[in-house]
């Protein structure tokens, strides 16, 4: 991949703090893991927010979270490419050698997406025109847009886990 | 890939189903639409077997989905290859060229998974030694295994979705 890697933010609809932080929650890390830099969640939710800043002060790295921003005002500000994350859309393959590599904006429902959002994004992508996870479409879309290279980032974090064929090595920062 | 497909078990530990029942369902999904022939929950789960089925009887596939069975047993049963996802295990880049491509049981846990699963399983593999989720683990690790395989198999469903660049196309059989 280039030098520069995409800036990669993750914005989340139609959350529902008692119902979908769990679900929402996954998103979140998923995004930090995969190579985004931030998400944005569409409700307002603390103690969402709070359970992904402890991820970040603990593992590392650079990922923020924003909740209880308007969806419409962060698509329409958005400067890059919108993607749309649906069962609907065309296949992952077919989309992604056309999805410019620089500002990326991945947006997941959690459940109905308003139809205003699939004319909004410039790309409406299935990763399988099957019902799954928006979890799951988010890592695989991810993992193949960034070709493996969002997991292979280092964070520094105060906890550091060494890869290991058995047991757990955790190496923490003095 | 060779001619035949591996043959792929997904087994879910330590599922509550008060707690656990969207996130296990978020697994059921994944792992049927990423290519695994059927998942086997250790709790018993009534509601959890209920929803993965209607969505197999509405879109098709052969998948099956079991709760309540004991992981023990289904451990010791297998006779091929045990791939346990955990963020502390060896990275998914080292562990894949030597995961065998004919049968495997790809485990993931909920929260704490015994320290025996560990011993059990012939590779513990991270999807990054990050914490996020174990539906994103499982399906890169199924995306990766198959070599986005899992994703182009065809779904003989009463529901077809038809990819699409703007919109919804549903093909319903008669």
């Amino acid at each position: 991949m280039s030098a520069d890697p995409p800036r990669i933010v993750v914005l989340r609809l139609g959350h529902r703090p008692a119902r979908d932080r769990r679900v929402t929650t996954h998103v979140c890390l998923t995004a930090r893991a995969f190579g985004a830099e931030r998400a944005i969640v569409s409700t307002k939710d603390g103690g969402l927010e709070r359970t992904v800043d402890k991820v970040v002060a603990k593992f590392g790295g650079g990922f923020a979270v924003e909740t209880g921003v308007s969806w419409r005002k962060v698509v329409n500000d958005w400067r890059g490419a919108v993607v749309h994350l649906t069962m609907y859309g065309e296949t992952l393959e077919d989309a992604l050698p056309r999805i410019p590599r620089d500002e990326v904006l991945v947006i997941v429902g959690a459940q109905k997406v308003p139809g205003e959002v699939f004319n909004l994004a410039d790309f409406n992508v299935a990763v399988g025109n099957q019902p799954h996870s928006e979890v799951a479409a988010l890592a695989v879309f991810l993992d193949r847009f960034l070709e493996g290279d969002g997991l292979r980032r280092p964070f520094a974090g105060n906890v550091v886990i060494v890869p290991s064929r058995r047991g757990k090595t955790v190496r923490t920062r003095a």
